[in-house]
């Protein structure tokens, strides 16, 4: 039997408050051996204060081994087995910009690209084209035409623009058309099983108009496909744990996971503050509180451990507004590891602190990397986040007579 | 694969001995911030003793989050998923009082009720009736006759009886006919899957013709029905690990839910001191024992901490009897935790000790929540503890060459 399975049925609602606080790529490494990761080298009063009260572990977002994209890391956050629900970069992509994508739509990233006479590829991102430049392009795009199929093409940022197609018996298991190379043309569009074939033509024949319709223009005169996605199916925070679920992030990508979950995305905060702001406003009308915070993992991403430790610094001062609304179970982790020496996501443990009444604290004095391996919720898959959080505030009726 | 496909094939015979000790709802919490939890407070020095020698940790009864009731507690402790296999009340209440139950039969626990002249209850447990008045009346209720059925009622104690329905095709998906208030009727049997149509009609007639026999009666004239419930099938201790099993149980239940896992039901012990003499007089006859103490449980679920603590130290009285019948494997530890502080079953990890000559033991000094969590068990879940339990007894065999 599945997590869900169990928690749609013991789950029951009562008037708690739970906060999930993600820094996006928490956990770290440190510089040299011995030395402290980011997280650990970051004052961090308040989530050190919690971190005293509250019960510290490491969550492991897949399994062991398994450095997570943002998507598989945040389902896992959500309580969705990662290897089970899988999202195509296309779909996240489309569900970000705030296109609700309906069941059966096909999403496919797109970037303008630029192409020479025999139209082999010159530039694979078109100069990284402004997006007041392309936004025109990826809207006149719009007349490409199908018959029986809707074709929706959104702007998106600089050289990149979404397509959703709509229409009966499509599948999204076609591969990108990106070669990853220039000096050749974009790989026509290949269906990876027989469900996609009808996808695939489609693809091809989109490329083709917009190829037409790009003619001549100097910008970006083409175009490549890449994670062509159905729309995933996932049962939503209403169904499986009978909350109403906020998300209050400041990128797309973050509202878009949220949005598949079956969060109501609230606010237009552009900053921290603003989302502190957000918080306050929603707080009576939901139950769950999904906060993003990008920045611990961009930075680790550029190999930046100063400035990680900043961000995870910045981090640490939401956390008074968020307890002076007096949430019932407080948590903080990541959704995978972005240690500034790897520049890039990682595979360890992810730092977690849950903080609520009940929670059996441990001996822990600070939030850190070594602090949690000695934490009182051990070492755990990130997907049994959930049924802990509903656990502590509450929520789950007992299980069996 | 399932834990028992393996321990099927791996499992030999030896002459060694396995005790299982289960205070039931042993896990604790501590009354105040930073306090001891029933079991840290409790003078242990038995178990402290062993858990010098032995191993520690802390066993996850479902999954994180989830409070399981005795029937999943139990069954994760006796090494059965306890996801998988479901035993519903009604199974469970019969064996409890030694119905030994066939494949096929559906039981359900009843209560009887008074109703007044429109039929609705007044009293949903009849003013709990002595079970000196009860019994008779649930043994008249032997006269309920439905054709190519047969019928069994048995007393329990006070307002509570069994009934057993044998006969084809009856699945036990029938919602309970207890409407959890007075001033309304007894809800009608609803089945809530279709193979379940004819148990709901066999119960509604039963009802019809129980509440007829029981008119004019003054202690109680109506029955309502609830935990209604087929057979579970469980592969049994011989089978999965070859061993002869005993349990030496005081309440009904425990004994119901080790019948059902093939386990001997032996003597009929009133007290913990019962319990042991028992144990002396079977120790031969059997390979593994499960002894089952109820008062951590009671005392916990009725918020008294201190009782849970005089309680516990109790339990710990036991061991020494124990020990000198000359045991490889003891384990101690919970089916669930029950924080007085939470007066019910919680989800906390149970704190689990494991004694034998090559357990490998670790730098734990107390048998304790917070050594728990630094014990070499670490965190895991209930189900694996009777593997652990056959290894340190020299019972499995090396799996693959």
């Amino acid at each position: 039997m599945e997590i869900h399975e169990l928690l749609r049925d013991l789950h029951t609602k009562n008037d708690t408050k739970i906060v999930l606080l993600v820094g996006d790529g928490l956990g770290g490494l440190p510089q040299t051996p011995g030395g402290k990761t980011e997280l650990e080298a970051a004052a961090t009063p308040h989530l050190d204060a919690l971190a005293k009260e509250g019960i510290l572990g490491g969550t492991i977002p897949v399994f062991p081994g398994i450095s997570p994209g943002s998507g598989p890391g945040h389902l896992g956050l959500f309580g969705y087995d990662p290897v089970k629900y899988l999202i195509g970069r296309g779909a996240l992509e489309a569900t970000g910009i705030g296109f609700e994508l309906r069941e059966g739509d096909v999403a496919i990233r797109c970037n303008f690209c630029t192409l020479d006479s025999a139209g082999n590829i010159t530039d694979r991102r078109a100069g990284r084209i402004p997006t007041e430049q392309s936004a025109p392009l990826a809207i006149q795009l719009r007349q490409v035409s199908i018959p029986g199929i809707e074709i929706f093409v959104e702007p998106v940022k600089e050289h990149r623009f979404v397509v959703v197609l709509r229409g009966e018996g499509l599948e999204g298991n076609v591969a990108d058309t990106d070669p990853q190379a220039t000096g050749v043309p974009p790989l026509a569009p290949q269906a990876l099983d027989p469900g996609s074939e009808k996808t695939a033509t489609l693809c091809a024949e989109f490329v083709k108009q917009a190829t037409e319709l790009l003619k001549g223009e100097s910008a970006a005169n083409g175009c490549t496909l890449r994670g062509i996605a159905a729309k995933p199916t996932l049962p939503s925070y209403e169904e499986i744990y009978g909350l109403r679920a906020a998300a209050i992030a400041v990128y797309p990508m973050y509202k878009g996971l949220a949005r598949l979950a079956g969060m109501d995305v609230v606010g237009d905060a552009k900053t921290l503050s603003d989302q502190m702001e957000v918080l306050k406003e929603n707080w009576e009308k939901y139950d769950f509180f999904f906060l993003h915070f990008k920045y611990t993992d961009s930075t680790g991403e550029d190999g930046d451990f100063d400035a990680k430790v900043k961000r995870t610094e910045q981090l640490d001062t939401c956390v008074p507004a968020i307890m002076e609304l007096g949430p019932d179970v407080f948590i903080c982790t990541g959704d995978h590891s972005t240690p500034a020496m790897l520049a890039g996501h990682s595979w360890h443990p992810v730092p977690t602190l849950l903080w609520a009444k009940h929670c059996r604290t441990d001996r822990c004095e600070s939030f850190g990397e070594a602090e949690c391996l000695h934490g009182g919720l051990g070492q755990i898959e990130a997907k049994y986040l959930m049924s802990l959080a509903l656990a502590n505030a509450g929520r789950l009726n007992k299980f069996g007579a």
